[in-house]
């Protein structure tokens, strides 16, 4: 989002408030800008790498960025690695050499710095009444140069990310999280560690669900359910969308929905987690915390993750009941 | 459906008439009404374990439920078995102690009984003219505590079923079938033990599709199709869904629509079936017998059930072709 | 499309011009008609087999066959191969004798010819201002018969193609493309031999995309996108489609769209793959070629085309990257 006129990034994963005053307000505004952000591509613990926005700052998944129809962001890759890697986007508007495939030689050589520009664009008439379509969705970027010209190395390993792009008058959420499914494993974590996103009873939360690897998932959310729709919401009385809690999430596939935080069914620790049942057993599954309305941890949930944290992530472990 | 004032159900598989007079005219006066249902998990032969509405009658699918939005629906859950299990709805609102997990303590100890609350919401006013969505849905319901934490070893085994909430006014069917793909295997069974389910030509028949277990598959029906949208029709000339006679169906999801049997097409015994051909080839394919209209057997039907029974299903004994 | 009034085809795979000023005023007159095509089946090098409109023209996919709602098309196949085979369409409507299935006797044995018939028809109104689907929509064709019960042989092989049944009033494209995800093959093909598709900045192309086979796939398109419904555009500013760059393309199913070639983003030789990571990087990749808007070669792209020849698509041989 935008604050103070500088583009704002939220530490995917992790889910911080907006400035919805400013924000809702100032977007106008920000219509066909041209915003500039530095990313860092840095080595971490455990054999990952990761986005970040400043040295020493990258995560898994990397920063959430965001843009308005119509708007440009020009991304200054800079490679910190010791080895090539790119940043290639989904859903907007890029040049050949934008692309960040080695296809176009688009990608940053070890200590390497480069400039990707993204465009988008507004829906545009077409004949018979269609409109080809606009630049709006939830969508993702990631590397597409480490390891194979298909990036497999750098994806593996946690170069990827949410990038939104909204349509003037879209509803702004309080929060957002973003969930990646890569190969057995949520933002390159395993359950108990996979991350616990929180929010308050009644809040707006926007969830950016990304796939990665070489596997197949199903995300499932419980207690909640979204229109599978561009916004997640119903666009009135005769939209004929599908409503769903559980959807298909496979490699370079990502979508996105809002949901009011424990709407209907109260607080607590909900659970998220791939449907895959040989994937849930085996700690594709994390933790949605619906905290009570003024933040207070509501009954019983702590003993949930407390349970969570305790539970043998291993089907044999279980295979004669509890 | 609604029959004489109790919960009427289907079982699940087989598909039985409804009264569309009675329900399509008494369903207003059920609208935000509370139902109970008693619900009793027992050991079947074969190593299946199912749901049922009495003592002895447990088969898989389980029964279809149905609210309508607004409607709750009390579930209280008899344990039969020997093993702790629960029952997990998805689509509908509930709080924790009715989420049916182990990391809730919300499930049954052998031969405990327990209830479980299930509520649903209409759509509900946001901003920007949108809607957030109301419960309406081809949901289903399975076992979320047995074998596993997230009941691996009671899905594998026949713990599911369907669970329906429409909209008020929505079209109601003459007929409904639950198919599930588990595995390898639909409704538990392989070809050419499958369910065959019957209608006479024109009947509206509703088809519930569910995926589960731990591989992917695709649900394909011969001869018909349907809008891939909430109820499987057009909503007029500018809805722009898609229309499709194969759909993926993967663990957690599920799926519903309304076909008239056989239209401009004619009866027969149409085949159904998981379109990945290595499923298909070893038994994931069934028969939707479609009668003639007065319910007689239709010229040839008779041959291909024979035929479809004595299919090896088997890639490698027709390797040769016919 | 209609050219001279004989049902035209395009050689799926190429992409072939239409004649949109004829076909654009020519095509009411068309409406409802009955059009007849002869299809041989045919053995090809490389143990393929394909479908053609003559004797030694078979391609794979075979040709793209199209109608409009409410045509019916009688296909004549025959079969000069030595094993049984058939042609089974998705989408439209068709009796149990024409099926393509030996579950009906419906499939032609070695050096057979056999007429199957396909109708098609309109969106018709049900209750509750819904309309049934018509027969509308991006489908395909197959065996169903060599190998196995389901075809598994005759698919693996290459018999298959597109099946375009549009509405009155559908824009029509100046392109059109066909790609098949077969198992680990684009066409039965693997890079860097799979199909470059080639279109001038700004002609409008239709991709039909096609899922075979046993495994799953993501098809993925760089630079450009599509809505996730009937057309690939939105119907207006209220139409809810998720817009998309990357979707599942599983066993049996299909979708299509139509994209201007190149905009927003400009010419370039674009990649399109599946985005399952193991299977692009062995080769489930293809060039879409977007020349200038006088046909010429845009600045850079013959070196991608030579580069995406050059590369090593096997994952190990880049695993240290660049």
């Amino acid at each position: 989002m935008l604050v103070g006129g500088a583009l704002a990034v939220s530490a995917a994963g992790i889910g911080t408030a907006l400035v919805p005053g400013s924000a809702r307000s100032a977007k106008q505004q920000f219509a066909g800008a041209t915003r500039r952000v530095t990313i860092y591509a840095e080595a971490l613990p455990g054999n990952l790498v990761g986005y970040g926005l400043a040295p020493g700052q990258a995560t898994v998944p990397g920063p959430t960025l965001e843009m308005y129809e119509g708007d440009t962001l020009e991304v200054t890759l800079v490679n910190t690695t010791t080895q090539r890697l790119s940043i290639h986007p989904h859903g907007v508007d890029y040049s050949t050499d934008s692309d960040g495939s080695p296809l176009h030689n688009s990608f940053n050589n070890p200590g390497e710095t480069r400039t990707y520009v993204w465009r988008s664009h507004e829906m545009t008439a077409a004949a018979g009444r269609r409109f080809m379509p606009g630049s709006a969705g939830y969508w993702h970027y990631h590397d597409h140069a480490m390891g194979t010209d298909h990036g497999t190395g750098g994806v593996a390993r946690g170069l990827y990310g949410a990038l939104t792009v909204r349509r003037r008058g879209d509803i702004l959420p309080d929060k957002q999280f973003t969930v990646v499914f890569n190969d057995m494993q949520i933002n390159n974590k395993v359950a108990p560690d996979t991350p616990m996103f929180e929010a308050n009873l009644g809040q707006r939360v926007e969830w950016t669900a990304i796939g990665h690897g070489s596997l197949f998932h199903t995300f499932h959310l419980h207690a909640h359910r979204w229109a599978d729709n561009r916004t997640g919401m119903l666009e009135g009385p005769s939209d004929p969308s599908l409503v769903i809690d559980n959807k298909d999430l496979n490699p370079g596939s990502s979508f996105g929905f809002q949901v009011l935080a424990g709407e209907g069914v109260g607080p607590g620790a909900w659970m998220y987690h791939c449907h895959v049942q040989s994937h849930s057993d085996t700690g594709m599954a994390g933790l949605f915390l619906v905290r009570n309305a003024d933040g207070s941890m509501p009954a019983g949930a702590q003993e949930a993750i407390d349970r969570f944290h305790g539970h043998v992530h291993n089907p044999a472990a279980h295979v004669h009941g509890g």
